[in-house]
């Protein structure tokens, strides 16, 4: 397959290049550092993406800022910017791509476990990630000629919270992680929210 | 209670502001026709509506739209409208609101069954709705002085589906589904999506 990987330059999106790169032609876009910079808050920025990349067979996003802040915190602009990036940059992808993705091809999006395990400061974050997962089971009713799409829920990435200096145990590792978006660009699935069982 | 209850003069916020104002004291506003006007998707009028009305108890929303159409048909000021709508619109009420609302006071906002029961043409109502959700949980961790707030997600109403000439036998009335508002405002309950159990 070729498959364009955006956020390829993050943490869980270097392992989903490496992984999915084993089989496939991967792409890796992303804002800053990959083959082709862009700016998922910018709907010129993904027309143009798709318009230089051509078909692919699968589009993967491990992409998309949102604002943690507490409530009382959260200005219009923190909102308007988690809106415009991680939830309609994403929701753009497949509205803008679908055209540029082969029959039977896929779209997986990035939500997280905030969406329905939220903690303080995540309001923001749970909104778009609930509302993701929202849009992709709706839309997979609708996008046209067998092609599919799912949202990728990660846990906590080990990786990360070493970074923020947090207790690691109840991460997973990004390796693993990709795993998940294997099981949706090789599987059949499509309006799922795929994530690793609770234990 | 002193009860604001936003979308007052709609077939849901009729049958609200009837049930609560047999015990409560109710305020009604709605973009059209109630006591108070103002519009949802105006953060400058939503501030303007609570400086007016002054401390309540519970603010209940009714209200809220979000364009159905096919994905495809979708446009860019559709996805807009239906954000600024019955997402933030409803967002910005437990924004802006939360200072307005006595202590152990709450918010009722409303989604819908498209959150997690999709059909063509819901993208942007069940994106709309899983993201009210999602918000719902993470906010309920933060508000302060036990100020609670829940998503009630109605079911499909008998009156609408009429409305619509479908098919009303899988509809509930409007007035059993003021129950669901009722159990939001009167019960101890937060950061909850409250709804029928699916039959």
């Amino acid at each position: 397959m070729r498959i364009l990987v955006i956020g390829a330059t993050g943490t869980i999106g270097r392992a989903v290049v490496k992984s999915l790169g084993m089989r496939h032609e991967v792409i890796g876009a992303s804002r800053q550092r990959a083959e082709r910079r862009f700016d998922l808050a910018e709907p010129d920025s993904i027309r143009a993406l798709f318009r230089d990349v051509g078909p692919v067979d699968a589009v993967v996003s491990a992409a998309g800022a949102a604002k943690f802040a507490p409530l009382a915190e959260l200005s219009d602009a923190d909102v308007q910017f988690s809106l415009a990036n991680k939830l309609m940059g994403q929701v753009n992808l497949v509205r803008y791509g679908a055209e540029h993705v082969n029959d039977g091809g896929s779209f997986t999006l990035t939500s997280g476990v905030l969406s329905h395990s939220p903690m303080p400061g995540s309001a923001a974050i749970s909104l778009v990630n609930a509302g993701l997962e929202g849009f992709a089971r709706a839309a997979a009713l609708e996008l046209p000629r067998g092609i599919r799409v799912n949202v990728v829920s990660p846990p906590w990435v080990t990786e990360t919270l070493i970074a923020y200096k947090m207790d690691p145990a109840p991460g997973r590792s990004a390796r693993d992680v990709a795993e998940l978006y294997e099981q949706s660009v090789e599987g059949y699935e499509t309006g799922q929210v795929i994530e690793f069982p609770s234990t």
